[in-house]
């Protein structure tokens, strides 16, 4: 049977749930299915314009939160609210014996966390956070390329997202609902970086830019070292007319590229190091270098890897096993707490420009 | 009348200044016109075999520093030795009333450095670095993109330099020499790079690769803050079986980028921050953006911007007009003592995982 799930918050993301749930057409944009494990039961937002949205939509307003809450056959709460109300009413939910999905950031602080798992475990209910974007195509053929060793042990991983027109809208604006662009997409590429490659982070190291002048971060790049020596690069920026590479990954016998989002891996392996017994100089532009000379083609090879295809409802139906104790949730609190402890960090170091030991 | 120069250090770059003044083929790779400012007088080198080669090569070779030192008529002495070799070689020169080029990094410590400085002024003589990658074309490129305001004002600044066979022969992989890529390829970029966008250094914060295994660091990266709030990343790899691109910039109004060697400079201009009133999102990979959904076209100007064309001969007719009166000369004394604090800054954020104030 379905499980029930009722929305709070039906803004951009409560509707992408919405809708992602029932299936449908979301803002001219995306066509969702409809999902197999769980259905739509209820929405609640603050503002009376959004619940009539909601209506309008076909689905069902509560006046309340309690009232929401309240609903005996609801098993799902998801809070899609701005991110300084995702602790109280997600601990709300779970204190109402609901299973609770959490949009990400999960909260704005370690210590809100900490309240939020305690609800969680006090209750027994299952809470996670909507971390979707480990479903990602371009992601999921990145983890692919280094779990399966196609170029050995992983030395560095660079996740870049450059848009060019700031940051767009609302409450993302504003340091108190915690907005800014580490919690808005750095929050998905730490937690992609680290699931990858490891939750053992020695040191961070941050830099925000406020390049437009809002009162939050409109960019910023972040740098973990890991305890194994793998070194991770997130940056995200909002002021860039040209995109970097999306993800460059350097692995002991090759490297792997995604140019940009929908475009395939391109991978060059090394088949041998040795290459030549006398490497001839390349001229490059006003001097020559031998260290940048190419390699001879035999040790090289180049592979194009295509996108995987993913199934945008495998979240939802890892939650809802989690709920059956069929499956482990696979966004858990230890991850939640490295990746909120990373984002502390970051903000900082940024704040007092030194490196801070995990 | 041409200079006359003598070369102390007959290995690559002892042969590539010599065959430079000359004219004529270097290593089957470069072809050099003959220099309208400087003609050859010797070379003196410690290993009897290099001084065979010279002698081979048309050069009349000189058996101890001292006999080419004592030689009136030369003007220059080129120090083209290992690294740790340029001071003592360069105080003898200025010493015997000689101008100097040393080839870069120009010594390996700020002391060092200050005595070669003294050496120079107490003899009323030219001393200088030859940062010849002052005119690399893709370099001279982006400084006129920067200088003539065509993105506006800049914010960040990146150069990267991607290898993929570790460090090839000799002396550069020792620490004793002074080997390893910050002195090898990151003194150039450095050099570069504040020379664009300013020497008011803030701070520094560097991390070194020590991949292949060899006592140097195989490849690094230094961020650099200055006062001015710019920012700066030099990245030197030489495990990197693709290369990222080679220089990005990011301006006020625009941003450039060169993806590599001989590659056009692409610009994109912003012509107006303002472009849609309500910004629809674009699906990426898993989940939705508005932050990342494109520009509307007439907000955007592409431009492809040519290599311009540089000569080579030029950094020796800078310090041949120095050596006259007629001009300052390129490299100054202030701008090697910011490069050379900069590099020790590096190794010491490196080493001490910190970041190192200026």
């Amino acid at each position: 049977m379905k499980k029930k799930v009722g929305i709070v918050g039906y803004g951009g993301m409560g509707q992408w749930h919405a809708t992602h749930i029932r299936g449908g057409k979301y803002l001219n944009t995306l066509e969702f299915r409809e999902s197999d494990v769980a259905e739509m039961a209820g929405v609640y937002d603050i503002d009376p314009e959004k619940r009539k949205k909601a209506e309008a939509d076909g689905f069902k307003a509560y006046d309340s939160l309690e009232a929401l809450l309240a609903v005996p056959d609801i098993d799902i709460i998801v809070v899609a609210t701005p991110n300084d109300f995702h602790e109280p009413i997600a601990i709300a939910a779970l204190n109402a014996g609901k299973n609770v999905i959490s949009e990400k950031p999960v909260t704005i602080s370690c210590e809100s966390l900490e309240r939020m798992i305690d609800a969680a475990n006090r209750n027994g209910k299952i809470f996670s956070v909507h971390q979707n974007r480990r479903f990602d195509n371009y992601f999921v053929g990145m983890k692919k390329v280094c779990d399966e060793g196609a170029i050995g042990d992983i030395i560095s991983l660079e996740s870049r997202v450059h848009g060019d027109h700031g940051i767009p809208g609302d409450w993302r604006k504003t340091v108190e609902h915690g907005g800014g662009m580490v919690y808005d997409w750095g929050v998905h590429m730490l937690d992609q970086q680290l699931w990858m490659l490891g939750y053992d982070v020695d040191r961070v190291y941050a830099h925000l830019d406020y390049l437009i002048g809002h009162p939050v971060d409109d960019g910023c790049f972040i740098d973990i070292f890991l305890k194994s020596g793998k070194f991770l690069h997130v940056e995200i920026c909002t002021y860039n007319f040209i995109p970097m590479p999306l993800m460059y990954m350097r692995g002991r016998t090759g490297t792997a590229i995604i140019n940009g989002w929908g475009q395939d891996i391109k991978v060059t392996r090394c088949l041998e190091w040795d290459d030549q017994d006398d490497i001839l100089p390349v001229k490059v532009a006003a001097g020559l270098s031998k260290t940048m000379a190419p390699r001879a083609g035999r040790t090289m090879e180049q592979l194009t890897i295509p996108l995987p295809k993913t199934d945008e409802h495998d979240y939802y139906r890892n939650f809802c096993d989690a709920i059956d104790g069929k499956a482990t949730q696979l966004v858990t609190h230890d991850q939640m707490r490295v990746v909120m402890k990373v984002i502390m960090a970051a903000f900082e170091s940024a704040r007092t420009n030194t490196v801070v030991q995990f």
